[in-house]
Protein backbone atom coordinates (compact mmCIF):
# COMPACT_ATOMS: atom_id res chain seq x y z
CA UNK A 1 0.00 0.00 0.00
CA UNK A 2 1.22 3.45 -1.01
CA UNK A 3 1.07 6.24 2.10
CA UNK A 4 2.04 9.34 1.56
CA UNK A 5 3.07 11.97 4.58
CA UNK A 6 4.19 15.55 4.24
CA UNK A 7 5.48 17.39 6.70
CA UNK A 8 8.52 19.56 8.65
CA UNK A 9 10.62 18.54 11.47
CA UNK A 10 8.18 19.67 14.42
CA UNK A 11 5.79 16.33 13.31
CA UNK A 12 8.48 13.56 13.28
CA UNK A 13 7.44 12.48 16.44
CA UNK A 14 4.03 12.49 15.88
CA UNK A 15 4.47 10.74 12.46
CA UNK A 16 6.52 8.19 14.07
CA UNK A 17 3.48 7.51 16.53
CA UNK A 18 1.21 7.15 13.27
CA UNK A 19 3.27 4.90 10.97
CA UNK A 20 4.19 2.33 14.09
CA UNK A 21 0.13 2.71 14.69
CA UNK A 22 -0.17 2.09 11.04
CA UNK A 23 2.28 -1.09 11.09
CA UNK A 24 1.42 -2.74 13.85
CA UNK A 25 -2.52 -2.97 13.23
CA UNK A 26 -1.86 -4.01 9.55
CA UNK A 27 0.80 -6.63 10.20
CA UNK A 28 -0.54 -8.63 6.92
CA UNK A 29 0.72 -5.32 4.76
CA UNK A 30 3.30 -3.76 3.41
CA UNK A 31 3.71 -0.60 3.15
CA UNK A 32 5.62 1.95 0.56
CA UNK A 33 6.01 5.41 2.59
CA UNK A 34 6.31 8.42 0.57
CA UNK A 35 7.88 11.26 2.62
CA UNK A 36 7.41 14.87 0.86
CA UNK A 37 9.22 17.56 2.45
CA UNK A 38 11.63 20.36 1.51
CA UNK A 39 13.28 21.21 5.34
CA UNK A 40 13.82 17.48 6.74
CA UNK A 41 17.70 16.72 8.35
CA UNK A 42 19.46 14.10 6.57
CA UNK A 43 20.01 12.71 10.00
CA UNK A 44 16.17 12.83 10.65
CA UNK A 45 15.36 11.30 7.10
CA UNK A 46 17.75 8.10 8.36
CA UNK A 47 16.46 8.00 11.38
CA UNK A 48 12.87 7.53 9.74
CA UNK A 49 14.36 5.33 6.95
CA UNK A 50 15.61 2.43 9.97
CA UNK A 51 12.54 3.27 12.09
CA UNK A 52 10.27 2.32 8.56
CA UNK A 53 12.65 -0.71 7.65
CA UNK A 54 12.55 -2.58 11.07
CA UNK A 55 8.88 -2.83 9.95
CA UNK A 56 9.22 -4.55 7.05
CA UNK A 57 8.06 -1.38 4.93
CA UNK A 58 10.05 1.09 2.74
CA UNK A 59 10.36 4.59 2.84
CA UNK A 60 10.85 7.01 -0.09
CA UNK A 61 12.17 10.32 0.25
CA UNK A 62 10.97 13.20 -2.24
CA UNK A 63 12.48 16.15 -1.78
CA UNK A 64 10.82 19.46 -3.21
CA UNK A 65 13.01 22.62 -3.42
CA UNK A 66 10.59 25.36 -2.12
CA UNK A 67 11.32 27.22 -5.80
CA UNK A 68 9.26 25.09 -7.35
CA UNK A 69 6.53 26.92 -6.27
CA UNK A 70 7.58 30.44 -6.69
CA UNK A 71 4.94 31.77 -8.62
CA UNK A 72 2.86 30.31 -6.17
CA UNK A 73 0.69 32.34 -4.44
CA UNK A 74 1.21 32.88 -0.65
CA UNK A 75 -1.29 32.50 2.07
CA UNK A 76 -0.15 34.13 4.98
CA UNK A 77 1.72 32.15 8.19
CA UNK A 78 1.14 29.25 5.49
CA UNK A 79 4.00 27.48 3.74
CA UNK A 80 4.25 26.52 0.39
CA UNK A 81 3.77 23.14 1.87
CA UNK A 82 0.59 23.00 1.64
CA UNK A 83 0.38 22.56 -2.16
CA UNK A 84 2.82 19.17 -1.46
CA UNK A 85 -1.12 17.47 -1.24
CA UNK A 86 -2.67 19.36 -3.77
CA UNK A 87 0.04 18.61 -6.27
CA UNK A 88 1.02 15.12 -4.99
CA UNK A 89 0.49 13.35 -8.29
CA UNK A 90 3.82 15.64 -9.58
CA UNK A 91 6.26 14.54 -7.77
CA UNK A 92 5.03 11.00 -7.58
CA UNK A 93 6.21 8.13 -9.59
CA UNK A 94 4.22 7.85 -12.79
CA UNK A 95 3.16 4.36 -12.14
CA UNK A 96 1.12 4.42 -9.03
CA UNK A 97 -2.54 3.83 -9.74
CA UNK A 98 -3.31 5.33 -5.82
CA UNK A 99 -1.94 6.51 -2.82
CA UNK A 100 -3.47 7.40 0.86
CA UNK A 101 -2.20 10.51 2.58
CA UNK A 102 -2.80 10.49 5.95
CA UNK A 103 -2.11 13.45 8.36
CA UNK A 104 0.51 12.40 11.60
CA UNK A 105 -1.77 13.72 14.28
CA UNK A 106 -3.64 9.96 13.24
CA UNK A 107 -3.88 6.73 15.36
CA UNK A 108 -4.38 4.30 13.27
CA UNK A 109 -5.76 1.35 15.68
CA UNK A 110 -7.59 -1.13 13.05
CA UNK A 111 -6.65 -2.35 9.94
CA UNK A 112 -6.71 -0.49 6.55
CA UNK A 113 -7.06 -3.03 3.77
CA UNK A 114 -11.06 -1.79 3.23
CA UNK A 115 -10.41 1.91 3.24
CA UNK A 116 -7.59 1.62 0.69
CA UNK A 117 -9.48 -0.60 -1.72
CA UNK A 118 -12.37 1.83 -1.83
CA UNK A 119 -13.93 1.82 -5.63
CA UNK A 120 -12.81 5.50 -6.52
CA UNK A 121 -15.21 4.49 -9.97
CA UNK A 122 -14.63 8.16 -11.44
CA UNK A 123 -13.77 10.04 -8.36
CA UNK A 124 -10.60 12.30 -7.94
CA UNK A 125 -10.52 11.05 -4.07
CA UNK A 126 -12.03 9.33 -1.28
CA UNK A 127 -12.77 11.24 2.01
CA UNK A 128 -14.66 12.17 5.11
CA UNK A 129 -17.02 14.32 5.62
CA UNK A 130 -17.29 16.42 8.70
CA UNK A 131 -20.72 16.48 9.25
CA UNK A 132 -21.36 18.83 12.06
CA UNK A 133 -23.82 21.60 11.60
CA UNK A 134 -21.76 24.65 13.28
CA UNK A 135 -18.27 24.04 11.09
CA UNK A 136 -20.89 23.36 7.99
CA UNK A 137 -22.56 26.69 8.19
CA UNK A 138 -19.58 28.35 9.34
CA UNK A 139 -17.56 27.29 6.57
CA UNK A 140 -20.05 28.16 3.97
CA UNK A 141 -20.33 31.43 5.22
CA UNK A 142 -16.41 31.60 4.91
CA UNK A 143 -15.83 30.67 1.56
CA UNK A 144 -19.10 31.35 0.09
CA UNK A 145 -17.86 28.27 -2.96
CA UNK A 146 -19.99 28.35 -5.64
CA UNK A 147 -19.15 24.54 -6.64
CA UNK A 148 -18.79 23.80 -2.57
CA UNK A 149 -21.73 20.63 -1.54
CA UNK A 150 -19.57 19.46 1.43
CA UNK A 151 -16.93 20.10 3.56
CA UNK A 152 -14.26 17.24 3.65
CA UNK A 153 -11.74 16.57 6.13
CA UNK A 154 -8.16 16.67 4.12
CA UNK A 155 -6.47 14.58 7.18
CA UNK A 156 -7.67 11.08 5.39
CA UNK A 157 -7.41 11.28 1.43
CA UNK A 158 -7.15 8.58 -0.92
CA UNK A 159 -5.66 9.45 -3.94
CA UNK A 160 -6.84 8.30 -7.85
CA UNK A 161 -3.76 9.03 -9.47
CA UNK A 162 -4.68 8.59 -12.99
CA UNK A 163 -7.42 10.94 -12.55
CA UNK A 164 -4.96 13.54 -10.70
CA UNK A 165 -2.78 13.45 -13.88
CA UNK A 166 -5.61 14.16 -16.15
CA UNK A 167 -7.75 16.22 -14.26
CA UNK A 168 -6.13 18.65 -11.56
CA UNK A 169 -4.41 21.81 -13.04
CA UNK A 170 -1.96 23.41 -11.34
CA UNK A 171 -2.92 27.03 -12.55
CA UNK A 172 -6.48 26.23 -11.40
CA UNK A 173 -5.34 25.87 -7.68
CA UNK A 174 -3.07 28.80 -8.27
CA UNK A 175 -5.56 30.90 -9.20
CA UNK A 176 -8.43 30.05 -6.78
CA UNK A 177 -6.07 30.88 -3.90
CA UNK A 178 -4.87 34.23 -5.20
CA UNK A 179 -8.54 34.73 -5.25
CA UNK A 180 -9.34 33.99 -2.05
CA UNK A 181 -6.24 34.15 0.03
CA UNK A 182 -7.54 36.65 2.40
CA UNK A 183 -10.55 33.98 3.18
CA UNK A 184 -8.62 30.90 3.45
CA UNK A 185 -8.11 29.50 7.19
CA UNK A 186 -6.95 25.95 6.30
CA UNK A 187 -5.39 26.47 2.69
CA UNK A 188 -5.55 22.76 1.38
CA UNK A 189 -8.82 21.68 2.71
CA UNK A 190 -10.42 24.74 1.73
CA UNK A 191 -9.15 24.39 -1.59
CA UNK A 192 -9.72 20.86 -1.77
CA UNK A 193 -13.49 21.39 -0.75
CA UNK A 194 -13.96 24.63 -3.21
CA UNK A 195 -12.95 23.42 -6.60
CA UNK A 196 -13.42 19.26 -5.86
CA UNK A 197 -15.91 18.24 -3.39
CA UNK A 198 -18.40 17.01 -5.83
CA UNK A 199 -15.30 14.82 -7.14
CA UNK A 200 -14.49 13.54 -3.68
CA UNK A 201 -16.05 9.90 -2.74
CA UNK A 202 -17.80 10.23 0.77
CA UNK A 203 -15.92 7.65 3.48
CA UNK A 204 -17.62 7.11 6.60
CA UNK A 205 -16.35 9.62 8.78
CA UNK A 206 -16.81 7.07 12.08
CA UNK A 207 -14.54 4.24 10.63
CA UNK A 208 -11.89 6.20 8.98
CA UNK A 209 -11.45 9.95 10.16
CA UNK A 210 -13.01 9.81 13.49
CA UNK A 211 -12.64 13.16 15.41
CA UNK A 212 -11.58 12.62 18.61
CA UNK A 213 -12.51 15.48 20.16
CA UNK A 214 -16.04 14.54 19.77
CA UNK A 215 -16.37 11.11 21.45
CA UNK A 216 -19.97 12.61 23.24
CA UNK A 217 -21.29 14.23 19.81
CA UNK A 218 -20.90 10.94 17.92
CA UNK A 219 -22.49 8.84 20.53
CA UNK A 220 -25.24 11.06 20.97
CA UNK A 221 -25.58 11.40 17.10
CA UNK A 222 -25.90 7.72 16.93
CA UNK A 223 -28.23 6.65 20.01
CA UNK A 224 -25.65 5.63 22.04
CA UNK A 225 -24.05 3.08 19.91
CA UNK A 226 -21.21 4.54 18.93
CA UNK A 227 -19.54 4.03 22.81
CA UNK A 228 -15.59 3.30 22.86
CA UNK A 229 -16.44 -0.41 22.33
CA UNK A 230 -17.53 -0.04 19.23
CA UNK A 231 -15.08 2.31 17.91
CA UNK A 232 -12.35 0.18 19.52
CA UNK A 233 -14.10 -2.30 16.97
CA UNK A 234 -14.92 -0.56 13.86
CA UNK A 235 -12.62 2.90 13.76
CA UNK A 236 -9.90 2.24 11.72
CA UNK A 237 -8.17 5.75 12.04
CA UNK A 238 -8.69 8.48 15.01
CA UNK A 239 -8.01 12.01 13.97
CA UNK A 240 -6.93 14.22 16.82
CA UNK A 241 -7.79 17.14 14.91
CA UNK A 242 -7.64 21.09 16.55
CA UNK A 243 -5.07 22.97 18.57
CA UNK A 244 -4.81 20.51 21.51
CA UNK A 245 -2.34 17.72 20.25
CA UNK A 246 -2.23 14.56 22.04
CA UNK A 247 1.51 14.43 22.30
CA UNK A 248 1.65 17.61 23.97
CA UNK A 249 1.51 16.87 28.10
CA UNK A 250 -1.80 19.12 28.79
CA UNK A 251 -3.50 17.10 26.36
CA UNK A 252 -6.89 15.79 27.80
CA UNK A 253 -9.40 13.82 26.11
CA UNK A 254 -10.78 10.19 25.77
CA UNK A 255 -7.77 8.58 23.85
CA UNK A 256 -5.28 9.89 25.88
CA UNK A 257 -3.91 6.90 27.71
CA UNK A 258 -4.63 5.18 24.61
CA UNK A 259 -2.11 7.37 22.46
CA UNK A 260 0.54 8.16 24.93
CA UNK A 261 0.82 4.29 25.25
CA UNK A 262 1.31 4.26 21.61
CA UNK A 263 3.96 7.05 21.88
CA UNK A 264 5.70 4.49 24.53
CA UNK A 265 5.61 1.57 21.96
CA UNK A 266 6.58 3.85 19.20
CA UNK A 267 9.51 5.64 20.42
CA UNK A 268 10.85 4.14 23.58
CA UNK A 269 10.85 0.51 23.37
CA UNK B 1 8.36 -16.61 34.76
CA UNK B 2 5.53 -18.17 36.33
CA UNK B 3 2.49 -16.79 36.92
CA UNK B 4 -0.60 -17.70 39.12
CA UNK B 5 -4.14 -16.66 37.99
CA UNK B 6 -6.76 -18.30 40.12
CA UNK B 7 -10.71 -17.52 39.07
CA UNK B 8 -13.82 -18.84 38.22
CA UNK B 9 -15.33 -18.72 34.35
CA UNK B 10 -16.85 -15.07 35.04
CA UNK B 11 -13.49 -14.05 34.57
CA UNK B 12 -12.24 -15.50 31.69
CA UNK B 13 -12.50 -12.52 29.54
CA UNK B 14 -11.05 -10.26 31.36
CA UNK B 15 -8.03 -13.18 32.01
CA UNK B 16 -7.40 -13.35 29.08
CA UNK B 17 -7.26 -9.50 28.60
CA UNK B 18 -4.17 -9.37 30.81
CA UNK B 19 -2.33 -11.98 29.79
CA UNK B 20 -2.29 -10.67 26.29
CA UNK B 21 -1.36 -7.70 27.86
CA UNK B 22 1.78 -9.73 29.51
CA UNK B 23 2.49 -10.94 26.74
CA UNK B 24 2.60 -8.12 24.50
CA UNK B 25 4.46 -6.05 27.11
CA UNK B 26 7.30 -8.90 27.59
CA UNK B 27 8.26 -10.36 24.33
CA UNK B 28 11.54 -11.31 25.66
CA UNK B 29 10.06 -13.71 28.45
CA UNK B 30 8.09 -16.96 28.66
CA UNK B 31 6.02 -17.46 30.73
CA UNK B 32 4.39 -20.70 32.94
CA UNK B 33 0.90 -20.42 33.48
CA UNK B 34 -0.50 -21.96 36.38
CA UNK B 35 -4.63 -21.85 36.71
CA UNK B 36 -5.96 -22.41 39.92
CA UNK B 37 -9.26 -23.39 39.48
CA UNK B 38 -12.37 -25.57 40.74
CA UNK B 39 -15.53 -24.89 37.90
CA UNK B 40 -13.90 -24.05 34.64
CA UNK B 41 -15.14 -26.39 32.28
CA UNK B 42 -13.06 -28.30 29.84
CA UNK B 43 -13.88 -26.24 26.72
CA UNK B 44 -12.71 -23.36 28.54
CA UNK B 45 -9.17 -24.91 29.80
CA UNK B 46 -9.02 -25.44 25.64
CA UNK B 47 -9.51 -22.19 24.90
CA UNK B 48 -7.10 -20.80 27.03
CA UNK B 49 -4.67 -23.68 26.66
CA UNK B 50 -4.32 -22.36 22.70
CA UNK B 51 -4.67 -19.29 24.16
CA UNK B 52 -1.57 -19.27 25.88
CA UNK B 53 0.10 -21.56 23.33
CA UNK B 54 0.02 -19.11 20.88
CA UNK B 55 2.18 -16.60 22.39
CA UNK B 56 5.10 -19.12 23.10
CA UNK B 57 3.67 -19.72 27.01
CA UNK B 58 2.87 -22.67 28.41
CA UNK B 59 -0.72 -23.39 30.92
CA UNK B 60 -0.54 -25.77 33.58
CA UNK B 61 -4.24 -26.39 34.92
CA UNK B 62 -4.37 -27.56 38.51
CA UNK B 63 -7.93 -28.29 39.65
CA UNK B 64 -8.74 -28.34 43.30
CA UNK B 65 -11.45 -30.39 44.69
CA UNK B 66 -13.60 -28.30 46.51
CA UNK B 67 -13.39 -30.79 49.50
CA UNK B 68 -9.88 -29.92 50.11
CA UNK B 69 -11.22 -27.36 51.93
CA UNK B 70 -14.21 -28.79 53.65
CA UNK B 71 -12.63 -28.46 57.28
CA UNK B 72 -11.56 -24.44 56.26
CA UNK B 73 -14.80 -21.79 57.78
CA UNK B 74 -16.18 -19.98 55.12
CA UNK B 75 -16.59 -16.75 54.87
CA UNK B 76 -20.40 -14.66 53.72
CA UNK B 77 -20.61 -15.10 50.37
CA UNK B 78 -16.84 -15.93 49.57
CA UNK B 79 -16.30 -19.30 47.99
CA UNK B 80 -12.90 -21.40 48.91
CA UNK B 81 -11.29 -19.84 46.18
CA UNK B 82 -10.27 -17.90 48.48
CA UNK B 83 -7.60 -19.80 49.92
CA UNK B 84 -5.96 -20.66 46.65
CA UNK B 85 -3.84 -17.44 47.03
CA UNK B 86 -3.35 -17.93 50.27
CA UNK B 87 -2.23 -21.87 50.27
CA UNK B 88 -0.99 -21.29 46.69
CA UNK B 89 2.33 -22.97 47.78
CA UNK B 90 0.46 -26.25 48.44
CA UNK B 91 -0.64 -27.33 45.20
CA UNK B 92 2.23 -26.00 43.06
CA UNK B 93 5.14 -27.71 41.98
CA UNK B 94 7.41 -28.89 45.11
CA UNK B 95 10.97 -27.25 42.91
CA UNK B 96 9.20 -23.80 42.29
CA UNK B 97 11.02 -21.01 43.50
CA UNK B 98 8.78 -18.36 42.85
CA UNK B 99 5.82 -17.10 41.16
CA UNK B 100 3.92 -13.96 40.48
CA UNK B 101 0.28 -13.88 41.35
CA UNK B 102 -2.34 -11.48 39.42
CA UNK B 103 -5.47 -10.47 39.10
CA UNK B 104 -7.34 -11.06 35.86
CA UNK B 105 -8.46 -7.28 36.32
CA UNK B 106 -5.21 -5.95 35.29
CA UNK B 107 -3.58 -4.47 32.44
CA UNK B 108 0.40 -5.15 31.98
CA UNK B 109 1.30 -2.13 29.80
CA UNK B 110 5.12 -2.44 30.46
CA UNK B 111 8.07 -4.77 31.28
CA UNK B 112 7.56 -7.44 34.65
CA UNK B 113 11.02 -8.28 34.58
CA UNK B 114 12.16 -6.49 37.51
CA UNK B 115 9.09 -7.11 39.49
CA UNK B 116 9.55 -10.87 38.88
CA UNK B 117 13.09 -11.00 40.29
CA UNK B 118 13.02 -8.74 43.32
CA UNK B 119 15.08 -9.78 45.74
CA UNK B 120 12.77 -11.59 48.66
CA UNK B 121 15.54 -11.74 51.65
CA UNK B 122 13.86 -13.73 53.93
CA UNK B 123 10.27 -11.70 53.30
CA UNK B 124 7.01 -14.64 52.15
CA UNK B 125 5.47 -12.17 49.74
CA UNK B 126 6.29 -8.83 47.86
CA UNK B 127 3.23 -6.70 47.29
CA UNK B 128 2.20 -2.53 46.72
CA UNK B 129 1.17 -0.95 49.91
CA UNK B 130 -2.01 1.09 48.60
CA UNK B 131 -1.66 4.12 50.98
CA UNK B 132 -4.22 6.18 50.74
CA UNK B 133 -5.29 7.26 54.10
CA UNK B 134 -8.94 7.11 54.85
CA UNK B 135 -8.59 3.17 53.50
CA UNK B 136 -5.94 2.91 55.67
CA UNK B 137 -8.12 4.02 58.77
CA UNK B 138 -11.19 2.12 57.85
CA UNK B 139 -8.87 -1.18 57.79
CA UNK B 140 -6.83 -0.85 60.42
CA UNK B 141 -10.38 -0.06 62.97
CA UNK B 142 -12.33 -2.89 61.03
CA UNK B 143 -9.43 -5.47 61.59
CA UNK B 144 -7.81 -3.94 65.04
CA UNK B 145 -5.26 -6.84 63.74
CA UNK B 146 -2.30 -6.63 66.61
CA UNK B 147 -0.06 -7.64 64.07
CA UNK B 148 -0.72 -5.09 61.33
CA UNK B 149 1.32 -2.45 60.37
CA UNK B 150 0.67 -2.06 56.73
CA UNK B 151 -2.16 -2.50 54.33
CA UNK B 152 -1.23 -4.44 51.27
CA UNK B 153 -3.17 -5.17 48.10
CA UNK B 154 -3.42 -9.01 47.60
CA UNK B 155 -3.90 -8.21 43.32
CA UNK B 156 -0.47 -8.53 42.68
CA UNK B 157 1.50 -10.53 45.08
CA UNK B 158 5.17 -12.23 44.81
CA UNK B 159 5.53 -15.23 46.28
CA UNK B 160 9.13 -16.77 47.66
CA UNK B 161 7.27 -20.74 47.40
CA UNK B 162 10.33 -22.08 49.95
CA UNK B 163 9.61 -19.76 52.58
CA UNK B 164 6.13 -20.47 52.00
CA UNK B 165 6.42 -24.45 52.67
CA UNK B 166 8.20 -23.61 55.98
CA UNK B 167 6.08 -20.65 57.60
CA UNK B 168 3.02 -21.04 56.59
CA UNK B 169 0.56 -22.77 58.28
CA UNK B 170 -3.15 -23.58 57.37
CA UNK B 171 -4.11 -24.05 60.55
CA UNK B 172 -3.03 -20.48 61.37
CA UNK B 173 -4.60 -19.13 58.69
CA UNK B 174 -8.60 -21.02 59.31
CA UNK B 175 -8.19 -20.21 62.68
CA UNK B 176 -7.69 -16.49 61.87
CA UNK B 177 -10.57 -16.59 59.57
CA UNK B 178 -12.80 -18.65 62.40
CA UNK B 179 -12.24 -16.10 64.98
CA UNK B 180 -12.87 -12.87 62.39
CA UNK B 181 -15.27 -13.88 59.78
CA UNK B 182 -17.72 -11.21 60.34
CA UNK B 183 -14.82 -8.67 60.36
CA UNK B 184 -13.77 -9.75 56.82
CA UNK B 185 -14.28 -7.62 53.90
CA UNK B 186 -11.52 -8.88 51.41
CA UNK B 187 -10.96 -12.24 53.04
CA UNK B 188 -7.92 -13.11 51.55
CA UNK B 189 -6.23 -9.52 51.49
CA UNK B 190 -7.44 -8.87 55.09
CA UNK B 191 -5.68 -12.42 56.04
CA UNK B 192 -2.87 -11.37 54.48
CA UNK B 193 -2.45 -8.45 55.98
CA UNK B 194 -3.30 -9.29 59.22
CA UNK B 195 -0.72 -12.78 59.42
CA UNK B 196 1.86 -11.86 57.15
CA UNK B 197 2.06 -7.77 57.11
CA UNK B 198 5.47 -7.58 58.44
CA UNK B 199 6.57 -10.15 55.96
CA UNK B 200 6.22 -8.79 52.84
CA UNK B 201 8.59 -6.40 50.87
CA UNK B 202 6.72 -3.22 50.06
CA UNK B 203 6.82 -3.00 46.19
CA UNK B 204 6.30 0.52 44.19
CA UNK B 205 2.43 1.24 43.92
CA UNK B 206 2.84 3.36 40.82
CA UNK B 207 5.30 0.86 38.87
CA UNK B 208 3.89 -2.80 40.12
CA UNK B 209 -0.05 -1.86 41.29
CA UNK B 210 -1.25 1.25 40.19
CA UNK B 211 -4.70 1.59 41.30
CA UNK B 212 -6.66 2.77 37.74
CA UNK B 213 -9.41 4.81 40.33
CA UNK B 214 -6.79 7.17 41.44
CA UNK B 215 -5.55 8.93 38.46
CA UNK B 216 -6.00 12.60 40.21
CA UNK B 217 -4.54 11.83 43.41
CA UNK B 218 -1.09 9.76 42.46
CA UNK B 219 -1.04 12.82 39.84
CA UNK B 220 -1.79 15.13 43.17
CA UNK B 221 0.49 13.03 46.11
CA UNK B 222 3.56 13.36 43.59
CA UNK B 223 2.98 17.82 42.61
CA UNK B 224 2.12 16.58 38.72
CA UNK B 225 5.09 14.35 38.26
CA UNK B 226 2.86 11.35 37.73
CA UNK B 227 1.10 11.95 34.63
CA UNK B 228 -0.19 9.97 31.52
CA UNK B 229 3.16 10.53 30.16
CA UNK B 230 4.93 9.28 33.79
CA UNK B 231 2.55 6.36 33.68
CA UNK B 232 2.86 4.97 29.98
CA UNK B 233 6.61 5.09 30.58
CA UNK B 234 7.01 3.79 34.12
CA UNK B 235 4.11 1.73 35.40
CA UNK B 236 4.28 -2.09 34.75
CA UNK B 237 0.61 -3.07 36.22
CA UNK B 238 -2.47 -1.03 36.31
CA UNK B 239 -4.97 -2.84 38.95
CA UNK B 240 -9.35 -2.12 37.88
CA UNK B 241 -9.49 -2.20 42.05
CA UNK B 242 -13.14 -1.46 42.62
CA UNK B 243 -16.53 -2.44 41.37
CA UNK B 244 -16.49 -0.79 38.35
CA UNK B 245 -14.96 -2.83 35.71
CA UNK B 246 -13.69 -1.85 32.37
CA UNK B 247 -14.58 -4.66 30.60
CA UNK B 248 -18.44 -3.54 31.54
CA UNK B 249 -19.83 -1.11 28.97
CA UNK B 250 -20.91 1.62 31.48
CA UNK B 251 -17.37 1.64 32.60
CA UNK B 252 -15.97 5.52 32.88
CA UNK B 253 -11.97 6.45 33.80
CA UNK B 254 -8.72 7.66 32.32
CA UNK B 255 -7.85 4.22 31.14
CA UNK B 256 -10.87 3.50 29.25
CA UNK B 257 -9.95 3.52 25.53
CA UNK B 258 -6.67 1.55 26.48
CA UNK B 259 -8.14 -0.98 28.06
CA UNK B 260 -11.16 -1.55 25.39
CA UNK B 261 -8.19 -1.46 22.82
CA UNK B 262 -6.25 -4.17 24.45
CA UNK B 263 -9.97 -5.73 24.19
CA UNK B 264 -10.09 -6.19 21.02
CA UNK B 265 -5.81 -6.93 20.13
CA UNK B 266 -6.56 -9.94 22.82
CA UNK B 267 -10.13 -10.92 21.67
CA UNK B 268 -11.63 -9.87 18.16
CA UNK B 269 -8.01 -9.92 16.23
Amino acid sequence: MNILVTLNSQYIKPLKIMLWSLFFNNKEEKFDIYLMHSSITEEEIEDLYHFISRHNSRLFEITIPKKVFDNAPVVKHYSVEMYYRLLAYKFLPADLDRILYLDPDILVINPIRELYYTDLQGYLYAASYHNRIPIKVINALRLKAYEMEEYFNSGVLLMNLPLHRKNIKEQEIFQYIAKNKNRLLLPDQDVLNALYSRDIKKLDEIKYNYDARYYLYYKLQNNGKVNMDYIMRNTAIIHFCGKNKPWRPDYNGNFKSLYKHYEVLALYR
